[in-house]
């Protein structure tokens, strides 16, 4: 199994992605990891454990600053735009960044490509829940205009990742809508969730954004712009009651007092809605695995990341999904 | 100044609306009430204070279950539907209802009608900010399949009544986004930013929901389904982070203790969240005033729409928005 990893991408690169490719090799058997980016600086982080990590120099890079649909096109040399070369030209079975959001969508699109099938990738977090089982949303922004055939396969790669690397025996996939009756919604979603109603998927119907947390559904499938939209209101939502909690906390003495009791305990609480927590975010729909870490990722994470998209690997996802929208797409040729 | 109002819509009806209606007439001057229900069962209610409400008696009720649309065709005898009609028929300045949301849009579009120049109404609430301000989103739901134009409708309406009602000089509009740089977006948002851009009012450009809490703008502007995702968002992570603090409070001894210590502040921090503190939504772009009531409101949340009616019919905020969209018009018009 070979990964190809961005070693310039991320708040903390490279020292967090060597450091947590390092600890993926330690723990993951016949894993072998080719590190994109500026040897000089990736190599004082390397020890005596990286017999199976090896270097492919460049140092052009894509900043968070650049706009990624050019930058991907311009930058031929860039560390992302190599990682995404060295997974086309079939080194690797798969690649990781925590680089610039758009343009490793657009690397993935450009540089690994699409599944057959597959109009448009979708880039899906596991986001968390009340219970700590968290569930996958897809699409949170690759596609901001989304037809209902788009949906459709997002539904179906949403469900096939749960079960194969979540593990969860037929996943629960809902649609995000306005209202939970049938027949709820925009032209979009009502046409979505009759092509969902006819897919080999356990489709539980219209799920609304105020369950989302409540694990309502195991898979949660929207437009981009919609769980975008969605996704950052959980996370703004989220940090302003902690600041709320915070003042409120700081307020008089008898507060202040509270607040050393159950620090500790309120500290779980934020790393429990921590999405970094779950690993990266997928690409979901391209030939190979690509997996979008955090901006803020550290060695943790991005060992969670490895790990992620080695199970994708190794549980053959990407031909599952493959093979699935094949035979979809005989039916409704025979039909 | 006269308003109806719907007695027999949302969970406490008909008394909190009675005592709202009650505590309205004895605070503010010149105001008359026509409470539109069934007689027999708001009467208990009423009392020596009660000389400037009348009944309209009925006894036909649209419920929280109904179909929407349907029941304001059928039902045409429902307190509601005959609310509406006080206002059609200039009996009433305008209306107020705490029932069934969708038949409340139903009826204040075929009842009392739209503002020439307006295409949809919006469902408009003003939601919480962290500074206690608080922010007019709008629509949140009246029309999921939002034009470019109705965006621009909505910035105008917003603007006007951010102005007029709560009193801020040159509103900051914003327009919900997946970024917040010119250029980002869906077909739509790209479109309404530039209608946006040449408007009458003081565009902010487009705006992130992680930052929606943090009083980012004063009114944000959005198509129908994502206000709703939005809006729902927010409520469900509130209650879901409360439902977990909680438990964080309920765990061991010492936390146990600090939950005594700051429950009163935690319960200041609830109700800084809820936004039925904020008065009713406004149904905007209508004839006149329409009101929608929490379906939860006690006296005092009735008491508040009732306000926010007579303000919006004070500062003449219907007739301000048509000699607006009157003039975008005709400069339209000229250019």
């Amino acid at each position: 199994m070979k990964l190809a990893i961005d070693a310039m991408g991320g708040d903390h690169a490279p020292e967090a992605i060597v450091k947590g490719a390092l600890l993926a090799v330690s723990s993951i058997k016949d894993l072998e990891i080719t590190l994109v980016g500026d040897e000089e600086k990736i190599s004082p982080f390397l020890n005596d454990n990286s017999a199976k990590i090896n270097v492919l120099h460049t140092t052009e890079v894509i900043t968070a600053d650049d706009e990624p649909v050019r930058a991907v096109r311009k930058k031929k040399q860039a560390s992302m735009v190599l990682m995404a070369k060295e997974v086309k030209d079939g080194r690797a079975d798969g690649c990781i960044s925590a680089g610039n959001t758009g343009a490793l969508m657009s690397a993935g699109l450009f540089g690994v490509g699409r599944l057959d099938g597959v109009e448009r990738p979708a880039l899906s977090p596991t986001l968390p829940t009340e219970d700590g089982r968290g569930f996958l949303m897809l699409d949170v922004g690759a596609n901001v205009d989304a037809k209902p055939s788009h949906l459709l396969q997002y539904a179906i790669i949403g469900s096939i990742y749960c079960e194969k690397v979540r593990g969860i025996t037929s996943p629960r996939v809902g649609l995000l809508n306005v209202g939970t009756e049938d027949g709820k919604g925009s032209e979009l979603t009502k046409k979505a969730f009759e092509l969902m109603n006819d897919a080999p998927i356990q489709f539980i119907g219209n799920v609304e954004s105020r369950d989302l947390l409540n694990g309502v559904a195991d898979v949660v499938v929207t437009d981009g712009f919609t769980g975008n939209i969605a996704l950052k209101t959980i996370e703004g939502t989220a940090m302003t009651m902690f600041s709320m909690i915070k003042s409120t906390f700081m307020s008089n003495l008898k507060t202040k007092l509270a607040a050393v009791l159950v620090k500790n305990d309120l500290k779980g609480l934020k790393s429990k809605l921590d999405y970094s927590e779950y690993g990266g975010a997928g690409l979901f729909g391209l030939s190979a695995p690509v997996i979008k870490a955090h901006g803020s990722s550290n060695e943790r994470a991005i060992h969670s990341a490895i790990k992620q998209a080695c199970h994708m690997i190794e549980k053959d996802v990407t031909s599952t999904i493959q093979s699935t929208l094949n035979e979809m797409k005989n039916e409704g040729g025979e039909s």
